[in-house]
């Protein structure tokens, strides 16, 4: 799996300059690349490291050319970055498994696309439909009624249900369950009674799920999962959610029943969002934040505390505990009377206007 | 699969008004349904979504007859919200898989009840018992000397080890994990020795384990969840914690290792409550809670600071941090002191009182 | 399944006071141990414990033999935590499967050990090499070039990619995935383009991985999880996570991308560490903790607020906002210079310096 720069560059329409038939082994990060590996610079801040590093080419923007041309080949493209993305699918490793799995149990109504690979023990349940393309990893369960695009990925263990639509170009992580029941429970004299969950899971194109996602089925409407969004691991996603073009969900994430996302949000690590909020689009969530409430603006929003040294910590905790009785605008307008009596001394000191209202000087 | 208003009244103990013969093609939202659907009403809170519906019936409790009578069929009971997770079940589609896959891998050992339907590549262990009418969907692994009753539901790529005995009418969601090694480790020069779990895990009946969860098996004694308990997906329950009657828990919640939950408890999602607690019936965490020490007294609880504008924020953690070294209560205990003073300076400006001690008054 | 006194002792390097040859049928608590049980005592706390329980013998350290002779058999050991750790094992059960189950697809370029275990169903990849005594539960599925040491315990429904590589005494539980892709995607546009991840899992010796956990590959470079690591249920490792030597990850912490972790670390579950961070050794990290930068002294760290009664707990978060428009160190400011006015004044209440900069001391 070697390239030539010349197909390196096509791959990712950009230029070369130097040797276009120099042969690249692999691509590599600026500090691990050897002679015959490619890197690529990120930027005038990556500069330094670049010129030490021991790679053969590199991959810049039109901006480095003449700085790097000496020491690397190069290849030349608007975005580095953008460019290192599509390079990498050329040294990716391929899926071994090839064809049907002869102990694939599939069933007789369901409708396979050409060129479909399906693993060990896979199983699809009637009226499935797979469009062609698509790899089906070993033990993947499939049931009944859901349809699959045309290039999907899905790897091992992964349970879909629900009768799920899901788009092209779609890719599920290990482990992922898609339109499980969702946590619908009607309380009555002190017991949850159950409702059937009726809704569906519909993933647009080019969706991402990571490994160990949970996506549960709507009530009675459809969980949404628009084009474009990506998840990372572990993302929890409740009934009738709905999440909007192109957003993305960090690690960890939880997203209560009937919260809608806009498009082009970012969701860091470790948020939970409550249920029937909504969030609009562009909106960005920094890591571990907690929303209880719509957020109606797009902008930069985070909760939380950050960590701090445990003895201080502590500390910190009984004063944010004061700040129940005691809140800080409460003593700023202590404070604020405090200094208009203090003013009124230092202007009058013999004069004291003693109809002052004191009592709301006083702390209480 | 289509239904008389007589037939779903009946289901739900109601009563009809109109025309009990009248056919329901589907159980839908007020908004989404259409003039051969029912939906429900929740209370008068939602009666001018209702008198928009297109819906053909309704599910109303008795005050609304009369307001709703003229436009629709209604069938009258005491809590549409039950009736309406009651008749959730009408609707709900059946799994594909029947009888026993001759795919599955059983222990000639095993007791499989009557009715049980057992799917594809399934693999259950020696001595492993199953209750009537039960459902084990395709690629499970339950492991030797697990004991289930009737009526399960457990769906693919579960786990189930350590002898657990699960209890009648129990569903537990897709890949979830019941039964795996606690996290005992003792530690011994620099080193963790990994304490083998003896311990099993006991559910009791009617309990609801949601998709991608852990629950461990105990240390000595048993990891315990009690009848009627209802958990959503990607719980950590860890070895010997309990769990009593009817208490929910949403998702993402990690309950760490010993700690007791008591019976008619709601855990909000993404909450994490440490080891060894016990929290007592009744309590209600909100979201993302974070519990340190035990709860005893049952009320709603909750921690955590909300998310921010992020400028904000980062101001308030800086405020945060400044109350480790400067409590709320330190500031008004010199704002009171320094307002005895002014009001000293005010009753005698001419006489003060110069034995005051002054000292308490500056800050630190 | 019973044990004289004299096999458990030398099982634990113990000596043993009373009848080694004393008949043990099982390992239990204190409270709950009987007549034919042996029961440990963590130190001089659980003295009170210990001498109300019936169990026929205990594990003690050498100061608690001639207070407990009288009453019990006893096992003498250095650390009787430890010893109870070591004991565990002879009375922990055995995997039921034996040998290769006929009905597991092993591709013929694999090489499986002596002595290997393989489940029913489960799917080994061309070129997987596992190492002696191993026992790969059913349902897993080893992916191509992937390499196991020896000893290993993979439970069912794990999935291994990337060419992964695992040492030797690695235990990684149910439905965890390792070596799924990475969450790296290069936005551009408005979209995401899929970055392929090029880089590997390593995983060093003794390591425990709980179950539902995912730790993904690197993008470039690789994962890295050393020696004697060990982690607990649903923890996410981002690609391009190390973490250090005989560190370990309580449940559901989540430990974002290019973050270091150094060697003897305890981070507490459900945290969230940042990517690109690195944390030395040594380093605590107490439950819920939210890490935003790198901590570069060992120590004890911590976030969060705790939970408090709910309506308080509202009072404190509207204080917690105040804080954003006036920090602690304000209002203090604020007070300091209030109180030199006072001061002023007590000392020339007929003086007043008129010319003291007053605009300080007004709050904004």
């Amino acid at each position: 799996m070697s390239y030539s720069l010349e197909q390196l560059s096509r791959h990712v329409q950009g230029t070369v300059h130097g040797d276009s038939q120099f042969q690249i082994q692999q691509l590599k990060s600026l500090t691990q690349a050897s002679s015959d590996d490619i890197a690529f610079v990120n930027g005038e801040k990556y500069l330094t490291q670049a010129r030490q590093s021991q790679a053969g080419a590199l991959i810049v923007s039109a901006d480095l050319v003449t700085t790097l041309a000496d020491q690397f080949q190069l290849i030349v493209v608007d975005s580095p970055y953008l460019a290192f993305a599509q390079m990498t699918h050329l040294f990716a490793d391929q899926a071994e498994f090839e064809g049907v799995a002869s102990t694939a149990k599939i069933h007789p109504s369901a409708i396979i696309g050409a060129n479909v690979r399906i693993g060990d023990f896979a199983v699809i349940g009637a009226n499935v439909r797979i469009g062609d393309n698509s790899q089906i990893f070993p033990q993947v369960h499939i049931a009944e009624n859901v349809t699959i695009g045309h290039s999907a990925w899905i790897e091992s263990h992964v349970s879909i249900f629900a009768k799920a639509t899901i788009g092209d170009h779609v890719r599920i992580h290990a482990n992922t369950v898609i339109g499980s029941e969702g946590f619908g429970f009607a309380p009555y004299q002190g017991q949850w009674h159950r409702i059937a969950q009726l809704g569906s899971v519909r993933i647009g194109n080019q969706v991402r799920v990571g490994s160990n996602c949970s996506i549960d089925r709507g009530a009675l409407d459809d969980t949404v999962i628009d084009d474009g969004v990506i998840l990372d691991n572990l993302v929890q996603v409740a009934h009738n959610v709905q999440i909007g073009k192109h957003s993305a969900v960090a690690a960890k994430t939880a997203i209560a029943g009937s919260t809608e996302i806009g498009a082009n949000c970012i969701i860091g690590g470790a948020s939970a969002i409550a249920g029937h909020l909504t969030i609009v689009d562009g909106v960005q969530l920094t890591g571990m934040s907690m929303v209880t409430k719509s957020i109606l603006q797009a902008g930069v929003y985070s909760s939380g505390t950050g960590s701090l040294d445990n003895t201080a910590w502590k500390k910190a905790v009984v004063g944010f505990r004061q700040l129940s009785a005691t809140p800080i605008n409460a003593l700023l307008k202590q404070i604020k009377l405090l200094t208009a009596r203090v003013d009124q001394l230092e202007s009058h000191p013999n004069n004291v206007d003693t109809t002052h209202e004191r009592a709301n000087t006083k702390p209480e």
